[in-house]
């Protein structure tokens, strides 16, 4: 999917939400755990309940490698059902030295046919570089991320600019931004910059006007959807919000379905405000 | 595997060497590709030929995902077939909000019983603690990664040392070492430098002096053994030296595992000379 498409799907489904399918083998509704593939009918029903009012859905890889061979096996099968109408991320933040990269873009991209991947920069360059080779498809680097840690490096001073910029002084995150526009652009890369750091969406939009950002954190995590809309929308839209828990447990019961829609909704139509509001 | 019995074991074969099972299916020897699983074939066989001269296993994640469930499969058996004598490492490069790295833990500790795992430090602390939380099982943290791109970021100055400390500039590899003391110890953490970055290898022995060192680079990727010993050797070895490709492929025929010993040795026997001059 493009990034025309993209923005196609917000403006007909009046939303801008991604849902993260994490499903954690220990919170899945006691009555589908007799079946003989749990993961998949319960992503199966909450993708079933809320294609109309998301754009995006995430699989997190991690819950699906912690179940083995088996995990894997629902991964296939989530991938293969997800609607041709929404946008599709690997949550695996991914990334090492280029050949190994490689084999990284061939599994998600060739075998499982999803539309990105999220990435992390660390080893730079050459470890991004191999999945922009995929035409048609996207990295999304992590940036900014929603968890404490993020404190940790990314919210660093980096004291050097990029060649030919005059910023004096930067952040890692925003040296993460510079640096690898010059790997791909608004049409190949987006960014993950969490809804708990919306006061630096201001600095992200000076440095990425254009592109899409992945941005997890409202829900369990708090973050303020009125926020990331008002420092990070642009004339595209160029949000991806994010939400996980709060949509796929919000009942622990046979009407899980049911209760996802609902909590997907009241998103729906906050974001539906949200997108008049600024684009209408 | 504990660091004194890692130690003994390098004491025991005279060697510091790891062996990558990265098992390119398209560099596979031809007659390999008939049996049901040729990826568990060629680790069985690199292994049966190379177990009394390495001390560790590292399969990379990135080779067995891009074969799919099947993949994931030989990597189960792999897993289960490495000889007990010899630390095993998950090479991942996973890292993540705190469930999910909690998520990731189980899959490579609990339910594949490496003994350790490759973690990307971008994310900060709750995104490597989860790993930790596993009593017998070791973080090898990413510091200074022997790729082009580590120039990217990993070698970008950051003003701003942990508070106590009184250094006036270190690098962004240095910041992961020294923020990342407050994590683990030397007991339970290692960290990647490459063997392409000897030059900085005294710069990490003043921060870590007693951790393990876990350093690819050496073979395809052209770095120096001897260097690697001469900046990199501590009281207890502290080395972990990588070779993959170099030992993996040393001939794509049906005696490729014999020339795979062939190699393993010349780095065993090169390993041998500089452990009895360093420690001796």
């Amino acid at each position: 999917m493009n990034r025309a498409q993209l923005f196609e799907q917000i403006q007909k489904k009046k939303s801008f939400l991604c849902i993260g399918l994490d499903p954690d083998i220990s919170k899945l509704p006691k009555h589908l755990l007799k079946k003989p593939d749990p993961i998949f009918e319960f992503n199966k029903a909450i993708v079933a309940a809320t294609k109309d009012l998301c754009v995006a859905y995430k699989p997190n890889l991690a819950f699906y490698e912690s179940q083995g061979v088996k995990g894997w096996r629902s991964l296939e099968r989530t991938a293969r059902m997800l609607p041709a109408d929404c946008f599709t991320i690997a949550d695996a933040k991914r990334g090492d030295i280029g050949n190994t990269s490689a084999m990284y873009a061939q599994a998600f991209f060739d075998k499982l046919g999803f539309d990105s991947i999220t990435v992390a920069p660390y080893m730079g360059r050459d470890s991004v570089k191999p999945f922009l080779n995929h035409p048609g498809k996207w990295v999304i680097l992590l940036a900014l991320t929603s968890n404490e840690g993020a404190e940790d490096f990314q919210l660093k001073n980096v004291p050097e600019p990029p060649a030919g910029r005059t910023h004096v002084i930067s952040l890692l995150f925003e040296e993460v931004l510079m640096v690898s526009q010059g790997w791909g652009d608004a049409d190949n890369m987006m960014y993950v910059v969490g809804a708990t750091k919306t006061d630096y969406l201001i600095h992200v939009r000076k440095i990425v006007p254009d592109h899409f950002l992945l941005v997890p954190g409202v829900g369990a995590q708090g973050g303020s959807l009125a926020h990331v809309a008002k420092h990070g929308m642009n004339k595209q839209c160029g949000l991806l919000v994010n939400a996980s828990r709060s949509i796929l447990y919000a009942s622990p019961g046979e009407d899980f379905a049911e209760k996802a829609r609902e909590e997907a909704m009241k998103l729906q139509k906050e974001m539906a405000e949200l997108l008049d509001k600024h684009l209408g």
